[in-house]
């Protein structure tokens, strides 16, 4: 088919416009970047393999009752989204302390978690994504309160979801950011992806803390065999039904 | 007299023990830093002003019922101060916008605030003071649930009486960092200093916004008059009466 010009370009995606204006189209790309587009980088495959498994952990979660933007897949990179209006938030639930929480906290990697801590970043590059409280995302007026209170619920019941399923892969789900968009109802619907881009997952069968990662932390800490990582993530969460 | 063996030394106060136990002497230096002690300086006369103004305020918080740890300044740069355990968070509460604040979240700098804002960093030099959500605060344990509602209490009284102290001597409060110590008694009282090494005030018969600023960020921005702003506080705040 012959793309029209496209309609906005992420890191990692292109949404394109479709027929049905209801309906948008979102290539997943091969490109990587990390801190704040600092780096760049290739990860070869990575477009079709994000595809596939954002795909079926879309189908999955909706199986679960969770509402998403999840149409279909028309081609091995590409996937058919409802339209949306992304809310300029990332949503992250934390299991365990990774990435940015140590370095602000100084908590150790790896703790376990008393309970998932949800926490809200300001979708917003020139100013680096930074952490925001709860006032401070009510004071920007980026959600209403009532908005607010629902994206924890559903980011609570992604992970109640994702964990059970990715413990089923043998992965340990360490902590993942969602983002969410509005639909023509009102009605907020999971969007975005859910990868080993956006996920830190630790593969169980591996103690060392560099080799049991497979996720984004592989490219971002040059910790080498990136694509064979996203291949393992790919292979164990095709074999698992995504409607359980 | 002669000085015992320090206590602690901060970047602003030394604290010293004194005969009784439950009593500390906080000698108030010239010394100024800012960016997390990046930049270091002096501004000649601070020590004695700050303490005067500091022990002004907290004489008049009392008056309005806020326990705070002051008990009297045997000389000019040192205030004697129940011995408590500091919490490691500052807290502080924000009327207008400014400072990381607008750094953090692209508000424009001055931009008056719906409510007053009460925020919570971690009181640790080398992770540079980050912001903390309250959940974070939670998870690292600096208080109880209990505890972190108070001092959103507390905080937001002491926002009341210093606005409307500082209103009328023509200054506006814009913002302000707290911290609190719990003493023997498992009380949380006011503690560290009240200044314009830790308020944002602007000068209400200025309205040039480098013009008007009487508070830190004179020496922080490089702004000249560091001293004749501090006086000025000093001035103004001693003609009003600290028991309103």
């Amino acid at each position: 088919m012959s793309q029209p010009q496209k309609l906005y370009e992420g890191k990692a995606k292109i949404l394109y416009p479709t027929e049905d204006p209801e309906i948008l189209l979102s290539v997943y790309k091969d490109d990587a970047t990390a801190f704040n587009a600092q780096k760049r980088g290739q990860i070869v495959g990575k477009g079709e393999m994000n595809c596939a498994i954002a795909a079926h952990l879309f189908k999955f979660l909706e199986s679960q009752g969770i509402r998403t933007h999840f149409i279909d897949c028309p081609t091995s990179n590409q996937m058919r989204v409802k339209r949306v209006t992304i809310l300029p938030v990332e949503v992250v639930v934390r299991n365990i302390a990774a990435g940015s929480l140590c370095q602000q906290t100084g908590l150790e990697l790896g703790k376990v978690l008393p309970k998932p801590l949800v926490e809200f970043y300001y979708k917003k590059d020139e100013l680096g994504d930074p952490l925001l409280t709860r006032d401070r995302l009510l004071l920007l007026e980026l959600a209403t309160p009532d908005q607010l209170n629902q994206l924890e619920q559903l980011a609570l019941q992604v992970n109640q979801s994702l964990t059970a399923f990715f413990q089923s892969c043998g992965i340990t789900l360490v902590d993942f950011k969602l983002e969410f968009g509005i639909d023509a109802n009102q009605q907020l619907l999971l969007a975005d992806e859910i990868s080993p881009d956006t996920c830190r997952l630790w593969n169980q069968a591996e103690t060392d803390p560099q080799q049991r990662v497979m996720d984004k932390d592989r490219f971002r800490r040059d910790l080498g065999q990136v694509e064979q990582a996203y291949q393992q993530v790919l292979e164990r969460v095709l074999a698992q039904d995504s409607k359980k």
